[in-house]
């Protein structure tokens, strides 16, 4: 387990409120993002995959990071996403994010073309930490399932050489073990932290020397998450581990996104949790029902944490 | 062959010159625009995958839009790409390509999420045509290599029949002429106006109902595309087809945006055409000779063009 980690330890990866008309609602992600901390969350990966920040302007992305710095959410416990197909609108979000005080950011490749090659990917990277002066941490965001450009060995190892005060760390949604496991053997010596993006893999990347963990399923379980994390290495945590996977298991039963805002709704009692924007779509009664079951059957309760 | 398209013809996908710091050259741009539409264009993809407009913010996009109209390019010959991961960023960019004056708009999937279902694609396409009114006609942009989220032939009917005033056509890059041939098949009796992505699938497209083509290649072969599609049906527009695809084939020797600036670079003598931004990369030089020597080959000279 990595000490001193900038995020180490549980982190949402927070979704986003939104309004009937699917413009972003910051006073309910605000109090989310507080509900948060205050349940387990060491830090918020807000503006993620989970968070549909690519289904957000960047006007709409810099004013949500806004909103909640000036409701009180605390900048340098954020990782903004700041991930876009465009090489300007990364640059844009990199700037925003540091300007408000966030420790770091977490970029995505550009996701847009397939097929790019490593110096090309050090080409974007590279522009992207110029233009913005190594001014915020650099996450490298490995998503293939969704980017389509993993993140080879080789290329973080270039980016560490080229910027070693920027490239702080990856966060890894692959659900490959072996790829954290091989990050954590040739990075962690350097500060880079390994986050995984799966909860049932905490403990397992914890002892590896990764850092934590940055999920969707934590909007809902950060409690038992911060148990696995606080017991790492004793029975207790071995027992929430078992827990924590429970749920992360329950939750895949739904699409992510719509099933993590209808089990929010639910537990709020406030249906503009509901809200979505396209092109996900909100989740059937059949799915909430069948998901709201295998969540329960966890045992864990949103309303105890 | 589709009579009255709106497009009907040879279109280029327009490369987007850039000046040293990657900021998009309104000038150098114009002038090809122009060049192209005298060079047996008949309209002009702006701001498409070959333009590399994913790379560009939304801000840089309408900047370059709004230049070209105040360049004299003619609006109604625009159809520029407002394909975007962000539902407000596409609505933007609709709205601006109707405000100028283009008949149409190239639109995208939304590319970041994968694995989306026809109703949350349906949900999305619905929200940008009643955002912006239907204020210019759509066209779908079928390229599941780069978008991984084709259009299937049902969603198609689907978007028609909810908006068939606004659902105009497609471009299909996949490559595949038996998708062209099916949509051709079941929605040219509509009106609906199937592009081919790919020269040599030209005269074959033409002969389903096809209204003609955006092309990369059409940056330096459109004097060839013209002969093809005004001699269509004789043989010496089959003897111009098989000179198109020979200039196709010619051009997929190198990477495909890199190569076409470098035939730009070399027929101008302006080597500012170099320019690319990442991930793409420039060509090397090994790449360009052996492009050169290929697209010579084929006997199409830009400079008698």
């Amino acid at each position: 387990m990595m000490k001193n980690a900038l995020y180490g330890g549980i982190n949402a990866a927070v979704l986003t409120p939104m309004h009937a008309d699917l413009s972003p609602d910051h006073a309910r992600m605000a109090a989310h993002c507080k509900w948060l901390l205050a349940n387990g969350c060491n830090g918020l990966g807000i503006l993620g995959t989970t968070g549909e920040a690519t289904s957000f302007s960047v006007a709409e992305r810099r004013g949500i990071m806004e909103a909640m710095v000036a409701a009180g959410v605390p900048a340098a416990r954020m990782m903004p996403g700041a991930g876009c197909a465009a090489l300007t609108d990364s640059v844009e979000l990199v700037k925003a994010a540091a300007a408000l005080g966030c420790t770091g950011a977490l970029v995505l490749p550009p996701f847009y073309y397939k097929g790019v090659s490593d110096d090309g990917l050090f080409a974007w990277f590279s522009e992207v930490i110029q233009r913005t002066g190594g001014s915020t941490k650099v996450y490298l965001y490995h998503f293939p399932q969704q980017s389509a450009l993993p993140f080879s060995h080789d290329l973080i190892g270039r980016l560490l050489k080229a910027y070693p005060g920027t490239i702080k760390g990856v966060k890894d949604s692959s659900g490959s073990f072996e790829n954290m496991q091989k990050m954590c053997a040739l990075f962690a010596k350097d500060g880079f932290e390994v986050y995984s993006g799966a909860d049932d893999l905490l403990t397992k990347v914890l002892a590896e020397g990764g850092a934590g963990c940055i999920t969707a399923a934590a909007n809902v379980n950060s409690s038992v998450g911060r148990l696995v994390y606080a017991n790492f290495g004793n029975p207790e945590g071995a027992r929430a581990q078992e827990k924590l996977s429970a749920t992360r298991h329950a939750i895949t039963t739904a699409p992510l996104i719509g099933g993590l805002k209808a089990l929010m709704a639910r537990h709020t009692g406030d249906k503009a949790w509901l809200n979505i924007r396209p092109p996900h779509t909100p989740i059937t009664d059949a799915q909430a029902k069948a998901l709201f079951d295998a969540f329960d059957a966890t045992g864990v309760s949103l309303a105890a944490a």
